[in-house]
């Protein structure tokens, strides 16, 4: 296991391919845009022309994409990472999809006998850069071992959830959750700025009670300052949560909140902030109050 | 400032008297309950027949009551805390009610030259045993700096947010941010739930990324025991839910997604559940999707 490609070299994959360098990896990339791929190259990497031509070279192939499609055709499509791929293969998607893909995908690959794993990840680009990541592991479990020391390499809480597809169904909880934590602190902030209250007490009194959460301390001064530079998009947050209502709606699940929430994103990307961070739906809120959330 | 005096001895009152009487301060006891009221006596308290006949003895007056006629009815009424006080007194009411009600009975008070503080804590009942509440201060900054010692006792976290009532403000943003967050991890759990994840498991991937919270963290592994004995009554939510949005609405401020989860707090307590813990809410999204998020 010491030759790992990564394809997409975004937010997300950009950073792991980084940590794999330095981790004594060799390392292959592949990526649409060249920029992202020299930088990585300068620093140690190998490029590949295609993700067959990665695939038939890396022992494990990491992929950090941005939808579904994207998925389907950088695996299954022409040049793809099947046409590369080998029984000793082991492919590890990073990338937020929808579960249902995500197992068709590892079927169709299982049959010449490829093992995928589903491993979408959660703690934003710092989370990536540190190493610090939550990746939820749906897929077989020999594979799961097989690439530990590798995902050990990208975050602190691996988790194997269980069969393939798996690891998105977590991963589709974990941004419900998110999403909706956002409108939280949304409206707990603007009542409070709207009060007149200081929002850096606010939000120091904030995170020492219940309503602490990781979106609060590392989103919280961001919002304060009005920097909504994206860590991630709020486009792909968008996305993920109509994976989650598609998922629901096949499950039987009503999820009310998330629906509203979900309308709030849209209705902030309408407001031409879709490549700002996902906690930009603040902006909504605040656009709504007349107020801005801001030290005074 | 070495008598302290505590009126209301529930489920944040009690363990409050508690702590200060093993820090050795002198402390007096008033609650409608002789039951808790025996048992702070037990262990060193002194009990008093009425507010009044309390506050003429104590130097601090910490009040914990349910909601604002409570308030009003101990400071203002007949043998209330306004009849005992004395300008060397300063009264702390760790109450949650509504801003506009605390400020007015500070007012009545400062008009006699008595100083009170509103000081409405975040952490639940662990948080008052353990304290490490987060406390939220409003009104004079001579008054807070005086109470001071006392209040670390109780809290870990201790913000003097500024003029009187924006101890309340902040605590009305605590209470939306906890209501939502609890409603977005009962649509997290719930799903992945029908899903057929396993809990603990998916707790655990949620704990490692963004989706961390502090209602994760204590109520998660309560969740899955089904176990709603309550830390902080979801009538007593529902109490904070409605003075958030009466005081969005004078201040101008939409709430739409604190107005739906009020709603989904008050189908919880319809169903007859407004006695248990207040992460009950969860318990509706488990009966919409007929399905209980519990260890297989």
């Amino acid at each position: 296991m010491k030759i790992v490609g990564v394809i997409g070299l975004g937010k997300m994959g950009k950073p792991m391919a980084c940590r794999l360098i330095q981790a004594g990896y060799t390392v292959i990339v592949h990526s649409r845009s060249p920029g992202p791929v020299e930088e990585v190259v300068a620093l140690g990497a190998a490029g590949a022309p295609t993700p067959r031509d990665l695939a038939s070279q890396a022992d494990v192939i990491i992929t950090s994409l941005p939808d579904s499609s994207a998925v389907e055709l950088v695996f299954l499509g022409e040049k793809g990472i099947r046409e590369g791929a080998s029984q000793n293969s082991v492919l590890v998607d990073t990338s937020t999809i929808d579960p249902q893909t995500s197992r068709r995908i590892a079927s169709v690959l299982l049959q010449q006998r490829v093992e995928m794993l589903d491993a979408p990840v959660s703690g934003g680009q710092a989370g990536a850069i540190a190493g610090t990541l939550s990746i939820m592991v749906g897929g077989p479990e020999t594979a799961f071992k097989r690439v530990l020391p590798v995902l050990e390499q990208l975050g602190r809480t691996i988790t194997h959830m269980g069969p393939s597809g798996t690891g998105q169904l977590t991963k589709l909880a974990n941004q419900i959750i998110v999403a909706v934590n956002y409108v939280a602190i949304a409206e707990g902030l603007v009542l409070g700025a709207k009060a007149g209250l200081d929002p850096v007490k606010l939000i120091q009194a904030l995170q020492g009670g219940l309503a602490q959460s990781r979106c609060l301390e590392l989103k919280g001064e961001r919002i304060i300052d009005g920097n909504y530079e994206p860590t991630g998009r709020l486009t792909l947050h968008i996305k993920d949560l109509r994976y989650a209502l598609q998922t629901a709606h096949s499950l039987g699940v009503p999820l009310p909140i998330t629906s509203m929430v979900h309308q709030y994103f849209e209705a902030t990307r309408a407001a031409g902030r879709g490549d700002w961070d996902h906690s930009a739906v603040v902006t909504l809120f605040e656009d709504w109050a007349g107020v801005k959330i801001r030290q005074s």
